[in-house]
């Protein structure tokens, strides 16, 4: 951490910084400069609040942190990439990975439909939310656990593993005995109560970056999960909120090699939320793989103008399928298969 | 809802439009442009997400809402503005109220020393996280019970109301077992597990606007509580995130008015999260009272240099002091006082 | 365009508005719905300013506008893609184009090296500034018509075609003279003193969206061009600026598929400034040829290191070779070549 | 500045730094940290782009700046407050100032009623648009020189002074003749070329902020026109551009304490733009002068539902000089006088 004091700062104020610093662990190197003094502070930051504070010491400008904040999430600490195994399937490694299904589980007719038509195509894995965040208390909630039920039904029928939201930590026993992977939704990045239950199950863990998030805080959220044991976590680029109308999100192609050089577990990236219309899906899904995803998460409905959530950025199946033929020639030019 | 057709669309697809708009319980109005047909869709667009799968229909450009998407949130089904009484204070009406105090509850003596001087300083309740929402899990977490033991203490010596944030559900119980007022924030306000929680109790709940959430969403999470029965709900502006970073967050100065006109629910601000720096708390607090603010929140802590979170933005008790002062006229400029 | 009365408004207040839009040339139509009412207006909403002011009138909610605002830069109007042809090279079709070259001209020798380099790399278009845009008047502002003699003395030598920045319009013959595409920056992108001027002018533009602007305003700024009678424009996706720091800038993939629906224009990639980082500009290269790009505009310099702007960004000649043999596979899946 | 290096980096690479550092004339000093080394360079930073290249080094993470771009403009550079005199008035004293008007000059009726009218309610200077820069080349781009003759006629009439925009700098020397103050836009603050010529001539200049830039970059277009030798430069915040839609522009608040701290020139406010809904202009309006300001540019138009441009964001007349009165307790309790 480097603490940057004031232009024309007096001897004294920079002196009780250097203490401070001293007193809480760290060795101070003060540097005089042309115009202002700044002090490092040498030792580990993390637990860094306390150095923050400095900033309210007279004198003081700022206070500049230098170490990135995550640790087992880094690529630093780990080297090699992380492979997330779920039954059979391999995430991380070679091939990519796609998982699709509807944004909310509606009826188990809708489920079977979709799910013999995902895995038909090409999907490995299947998504479906039984317990649905809504910006408005009057929208559809989801069916719960029937929900959960029709999604183990369409697993058994298929073979396709379940990837399905947790939304309320009450809910995790129930949800994790239904489910191959459990999502946690861009709203719930920053429930660390939430994250710190996931720590302990041995679950794999599908991790939405909320749309107000710095990529670092998303992997600062991983370390919750890691921290508390549980390794088997993967990230997900699902869109950020900017000034741009034109698209529900932004997708944010640039966190995928970010956090490729960052960070060693895998990335995947959800085009559906990350442009919020159909017609783009396509595009922004053959670029995540350009950039380097580990798997795709596309929300696909057999009739998307009577969907109970997210119509306007489903495929039909028929469009999902050809799709992922088109998506084969760029995982194969990415040195990747699917 | 309007439906904006695509410029050059078949009639048939019109046709097809109208028909499930009728479907869905809608009176569809067709009006039939130089360039395009739009299809206005009468009936209560609560539960919006349907309407809004029209997207996916051929033919479609874009699917338009018109209504407000709350309701007893909103100012046109409340007219009169809605008292929040807790104890014998009265927030929302003539009296600006002050809660301030540490971020953190760190310990006994700290809660004591800094619940006599913002009382001495005017005051009505006090702020104190036992529970603390940190990006990194290397950070101080809170001392969970026991600082809830010593924010009980602390009223129990001043008379202060207390007001602290439940941050997962599990402890809903025990944080309203302790408090005066609920606090949710910025990012649980779109955690609706834990606002269905809050419906269901007798406790007036403080929601802090996300810190990338539309005032609209903030409306929404109240209609959340509102709608499961309790009614007595404050919002709380604490500044949005953006390009700007200058300052921690950018205090949206007109939400205030916004909220005042569509919204019937007192409005608080809190400067401190909104500037992140306590050379600006000043300032923006008067603004917040001149555009109409109901209450100030406000981080006060004896030894900011020490504070185990948030000590570049809280004010040293003597400099809180004299801001309190330094608040009365902007109070009587509008029409309130402090 | 619709305009939305508010809840409760009295029968003169809708009869006053019906009345001004029928006076602004417009066709009314009012909708009477359950809680409010809504009043189409028919017609070509383009010079749309009245409309929207009828926000002030008693009673009027808000006025949402119906038509996209842009006409001849529009796909409604032209169907077919416009290429642009430059020299014997034509941008928009089956062929990506490179651009490349450092961020300024520096001097004659660093151009003809640079030329050189990316043309046996595969660029075909040389770019360079000589006129910079710089936030700090302190830092180095180009070399004015030096640096554009430097560009002529590279294009002679390697048959390169040139693309450099017009500052400002005082320079815009001189830079049309030496130029075989004229650069508007980002931070000129509303200039529409300048954009005027180029519409009068028989040279290609290249039109970067600015950090701040939305994709629906770029286009009007073509547009500004366009109806002028200059119709060899060529839009450029550069990246936005948004709360994200973990790099300069955000890349806007969802721009590419929204350009290419609903604009004829040819549309470039600039991945160097999209990203800020020559560690990210392959990845971002390789996702916007993915997306649907025509075109990319990248940063190479042969000694980043002492680069007098934007080194951070630049690619070294040998990884720019590199890169384009790597981007190869991705413009074939894409069903183009390079 | 501080050069973060890479965890792992060899000393080879170190030492390459260092001895760059050393080249480009700072003097370097290596910090060996737990965990990495940072290398702070001492010296002036300004002209800062060489040493942010160093990011392309290898074994380089990052280039942190440590001292403040601006310089001129800084209030390390210049303790006491500018006070920007025009005629008889000074802005930026003890008298906060209003410049009132329309968005557009229509008419010169329009001109002179309005003239009267704000003058009666306490303006002292008249604003008026003759030339316009608008998003759509169909909108109405403003009267040009006959504009500012009518606004010419209004000073005449009723001794207000005038402000206008300066929208190309081919309009300079006809803007400056008919001008008391020169308004460059928001979408003009990185003008490098205007703001040059800005520098040369003898009149104040009232610098908008763009709607995505940092309060940094603004005070760094400050310093384009003050380092050319024109100290008359009054700083405008107009609302930036956010996620926020429910206004049209995010007023930030915050940035009129930070310019207050950072720098000695006049701050003035524009909750017109800041909101762009007449029913915020005055809560806003009081809010800022609350926390600091040393004017208010403000949208008046006699009838805003005919007005050609911003009618939604524009006062009448009455509601104006019923503000204005509104005003004065704030005036009083901030210790100013309006």
């Amino acid at each position: 951490m480097v603490i940057v004091m004031q232009v024309g700062t007096e001897e004294s104020q920079i002196e009780a910084v250097i203490a401070r610093v001293q007193e809480l662990g760290y060795h101070p190197h003060p540097i005089y400069g042309t115009e202002l003094t700044v002090v490092a502070a040498v030792g580990d930051e993390r637990g860094k609040a306390q150095l923050q504070s400095l900033e309210s010491m007279p004198g003081v400008d700022r206070v500049v942190p230098i170490l990135q904040p995550f640790k087992l999430s880094g690529s630093e600490f780990k080297k090699e990439k992380t492979i997330v195994r779920v039954g059979d399937i391999a995430i991380g490694g070679e091939e990519i990975i796609i998982m699709a299904g509807p944004c909310s589980v509606e009826s188990k007719e809708q489920m079977l439909e979709v799910a013999e038509a995902v895995k038909e195509a090409g999907a490995k894995i299947l998504r479906g939310g039984a317990f649905k965040p809504r910006t408005s208390p009057y929208s559809f909630q989801g069916l719960g656990e029937e929900g959960l039920q029709f999604l183990a039904a369409a697993r058994e029928q298929t073979g396709l593993l379940i990837v399905t939201e947790l939304l309320d930590s009450h809910d995790l026993e129930l949800v994790a005995q239904y489910s191959d992977i459990i999502q946690i939704g861009a709203r719930n990045m920053q429930n660390y109560g939430m994250l710190s239950y996931l720590a302990t199950i041995d679950k794999p863990v599908l991790l939405k970056r909320g749309m107000m998030s710095k990529v670092e805080e998303l992997l600062l959220s991983a370390e919750y999960i890691l921290s508390g044991g549980n390794y088997n976590v993967m990230l997900c680029e699902r869109g950020i909120r900017t000034f741009e109308t034109a698209t529900r999100n932004t997708f944010d192609i640039n966190a995928i090699p970010f956090i490729k050089k960052f960070s060693h577990l895998p990335i995947i990236a959800d085009p559906s939320h990350g442009t919020g219309n159909w017609e783009y899906v396509g595009p922004v899904a053959k670029a995540a793989i350009a950039a380097g995803a580990d798997g795709l998460l596309i929300e696909v409905h057999p009739h998307p103008e009577v969907a109970l959530s997210d119509g306007a950025q489903s495929l039909r199946p028929d469009k999902f399928a050809r799709l992922v033929q088109e998506l084969k020639p760029f995982a194969e030019a990415a040195g990747r298969r699917l």
